[in-house]
């Protein structure tokens, strides 16, 4: 009886044990497939994603792999496609990008795709940070010292938005200076280059072409090359789909004609 | 041997109550991240969470908290953003609106933003509701008496799709009139100045500017007022993303101007 | 005691064939609602959802159930719609379009809508095939032989791509040139007619009205009727809402003035 119990003891702990392993606190994360599973539904697609896109344009030299990692992560959130987003959180650490540069990226994204983008990240981000071993003083800071602010850039960005918005909203021209472009764009975590790199791969991976010309000119006044620009549509074609860049196209070609001219 | 059968058969009742417990019928919903979950990632994020948005910008005074709450559970239908809909569904629901008039939103965008999109809130709603022990009653019923029709300004309306599209789309020409403009917005479990600002939401929250203007004149026509429509603008910067709100501002504005003419 | 251990064993084989019935490998997909349990959440959209939209637009004669089901589905992989896709990835299989056929739209969305798109598919697929009992050789090959290019309308194509992109993105160019139009639409496992379809049908339900013409153009060479582009619409309405059709009706009513002239 005494070892029966015991085997009972036993298994109840086995038991214990196994429900926190098949059952974590991540279990409701989205699964992820293998290139297995991608093979078990179409070779095409899955040979497409190995051969093309990772052992190919990933090494072109136009455009980094950190560049390329943020850009990619940056349509994976302005879209919320939460399954690749392990994967790829995972990739941009490896590829050099630091962890208060992915906690503000997504930081930024929340204003540049929509709040709800930013908390579609949450708890996926949190168990990528977990395996990379990366502690608070890692994260984006609440209140860091800000950089400074261009004064005759921002007066005529404020002149711009007041006749565009105006009245038209006033709590939207309120927040435009003081969140964004008094605060947001000001944070040293993320160089204002890598956050215009971001804001454009956003604003080609939703298609809002409209708002493109205005940060593909500031990405390239914040040190984005143009060959880094013509290159990052690259990129977007495979992660954004070749619509969404060919709609972009025009707004690049004249932004960069305007800059040569 | 009985005492083992004993212990046995408790350990089997233990088991299947844990099963309950550790795997519900809801175990599959999107896992919905805490303010701690938010902290682990981005402190910046989690603050501007709390103190920007929930503290501030939910409390301005130009539109309410159960218009806001329509504006924002509105964008995340229309995107699709199921991880904060458990969060915001419930909310709504304690900002007054009523269980009907969710109900109501969620059949109405099936229409406006595409029956996945209301597919995706089933679930979660339904646990809402559940946990607002809402009872079927209190659900938008299959054949309400409708509201009474405005004849005049459906003439006008029909004119304009049959310009618009007639045979371009006899199919969409025909359910525009009978299940959209003859039907759901004469349902009257969501008032039609609800329906024009949930449709308004998810248009700008989609990019889908051209159909704003009509939209926009609607829900004024329908009681929205210029005030309200201008600060739906800063709800919307923040759960639509900035570029999409900026894209709307030119149509809203000549709304506006059209209207004061 | 030796009985006592058979039925700890026992217990154990219990145990374990319970967790593989309670924790498939694909409990983590997302879980798919009932139409009771769109009743708990709105009686009348799963009215709409089983007379007006099942019972009746499925069933017009306008577009094969076939049809309906490749548009269908190319509008949720488009927008990553994961919760309707296991009911429509067997639907699609129902309605005849072959397990080749599938696996291929899955590869030629990743392209036209963003690699993120087919992933997202690729679990749900898998448990969907499987349930078919579907073999790899009745998936999208990596090699298979290429159907005949058209020359005429090849060169054509390129040329207009050079004056449109050109140095503004040569990476842009060539991939759209090798991987898209000299490989991805000459695959034999999906018809150039039905590829349109999809791609068309994804053009709309994303809102990229910029792209439509051109492929709706396409789609009419690859043999889509007018009155089946036509009733594409009214089943596009009722799955990526009515606003994305609306958007797309000025460009389909151009595309077939300037067919008919």
């Amino acid at each position: 009886m005494i070892l029966t119990r015991l085997a009972l003891a036993l298994l109840c702990v086995q038991l214990a044990a196994c429900a926190v392993q098949t059952k974590p606190s991540t279990s409701r994360l989205p699964a992820v497939p293998t290139p297995a599973d991608a093979r078990a539904v179409s070779p095409a697609f899955a040979n497409s994603t190995a051969s093309l896109l990772i052992d190919e344009v990933w090494k072109r030299p136009g455009l980094s792999p950190r560049d390329r990692s943020l850009v990619t992560v940056a349509v994976l959130i302005a879209r919320g496609q939460t399954v690749e987003m392990d994967y790829h959180f995972d990739l941009v650490l490896k590829n050099g990008v630091k962890p208060v540069e992915l906690s503000e990226a997504i930081n930024h994204l929340a204003f540049y795709t929509g709040w709800g983008n930013a908390t579609a990240t949450v708890l996926i981000a949190q168990e990528v940070f977990a395996r990379h071993h990366i502690s608070a003083d890692q994260l984006a800071p609440v209140s860091p010292v800000l950089l400074q602010i261009d004064k005759a850039v921002e007066a005529d960005r404020v002149v711009k938005v007041d006749e565009a918005v105006g009245t038209t909203s006033p709590g939207l021209v309120h927040y435009t200076t003081v969140a964004l472009f008094n605060d947001l764009w000001l944070r040293p975590g993320l160089a204002p280059r890598d956050r215009s790199l971001i804001t454009v791969s956003a604003l080609v991976a939703n298609g809002q072409v409209g708002q493109v010309g205005f940060h593909l000119n500031r990405a390239m006044d914040n040190g984005l090359t143009q060959p880094q620009a013509s290159e990052m549509l690259t990129q977007l074609a495979f992660y954004a789909g070749w619509p969404n860049v060919f709609s972009a196209v025009p707004v690049f070609k004249s932004v960069f004609a305007s800059r040569a001219g």
